[in-house]
């Protein structure tokens, strides 16, 4: 079996190689990746980023992974797949079908404007200890509405897991000065600025 | 190696245990499933039904499956990557990283209103042929959108596969006047009359 390093590595070598090769800087601190996660997917790639997680998430007796709809879904399907446990998705606006619910809200860079979160009680209990996934760990002001609302209802957070961090938006203080689990990150964007992609 | 009759009836009976154990008619036609499909996701389930579908089509050349956000995105992700090819998810508002697009709309009687679709023009080309995955197939106006949105593109649609067939709303009906591809569906409701949940 392969250890956490060797399949981590390996992840995060292809994915600085397509974001070197093919992502574009939009601008305005706005990465253009939807060539492999925000639109078009590529399942070899995200089986990597799946399997890489649940390697290091494997021994933290995660119980769900929750993530936020839409580019969040298949890196956090795959995790939860390889750690063999559900994974559920916040929706942005409630459904007919949703009951009794939790719901917060977050600024939205990328997308303008406010995001709202809504997640069914019934696939929340006590006894979860919840692994959040998402595709960007930007500002982290919507991990941390996720966070909180998992908090006011008692439920235990295993950790964060992000396929890109834009290390210069910060996220990852804003999480460490509330919370106390690890934050893994897949690749990390030291800087977008002059136009350029530059990693860490 | 399984045959698709072996794989496909495996996966049916699941479904049927499942939905009939913890679907709930809501009533107005609407079947809550989100126990499994439209929030939470159970990896083991989503498995069996990419697999079958990937097992349906496997001869008929698919170079790309599309889907669209948020509930159809699993389904589509895991039969795309049992067939080995990329997988596009159409967006319902166009984001700021899109560049050019294709785009309709459909009617959605669950969501009320009207469904814009979108999708980059970066991320399709006349050779492909698409495998169109989608969580349910009730009118079928989501699904005929998607369908005049790639013939407006003269590209090639290999077949249509859904998780759940509202048999009882036509759908397949409406697709057979215009297409003439297949349509797999993993299990079919005929009716949701009386508060009960009446498979075919």
């Amino acid at each position: 079996m392969k250890s956490f390093g060797e399949i981590y590595s390996a992840c995060e070598k292809r994915l600085k190689d397509e974001v070197l090769l093919k992502g574009k800087n939009l601008g305005n601190g706005i990465l253009k990746v939807d060539f492999f996660i925000n639109h078009q997917i590529y399942p070899e790639i995200m089986e990597m980023v799946g399997e890489s997680i649940a390697s290091f998430f494997e021994d933290k007796e995660v119980t769900k992974v929750i993530t936020v709809e839409s580019s969040g879904i298949v890196p956090a399907y795959v995790a939860a797949k390889y750690l063999g446990v559900p994974m559920v998705f916040a929706r942005k606006s409630k459904p007919i079908t949703m009951e009794e619910s939790i719901c917060d809200s977050a600024p939205s860079h990328t997308k303008g404007g406010i995001v709202h979160l809504h997640i069914s009680k019934e696939f929340l209990n006590k006894e979860d200890r919840i692994l959040i996934v998402d595709d960007f760990l930007a500002s982290g002001k919507t991990i941390e509405a996720l966070c909180k609302m998992l908090e006011s209802e008692e439920i235990n957070i295993a950790g964060v897991a992000t396929v890109i961090e834009k290390t210069f938006e910060s996220g990852r203080d804003l999480l460490k000065t509330s919370f106390d689990f690890p934050v893994l990150s897949m690749l990390r964007i030291a800087s977008l600025e002059n136009g350029k992609i530059i990693l860490e």
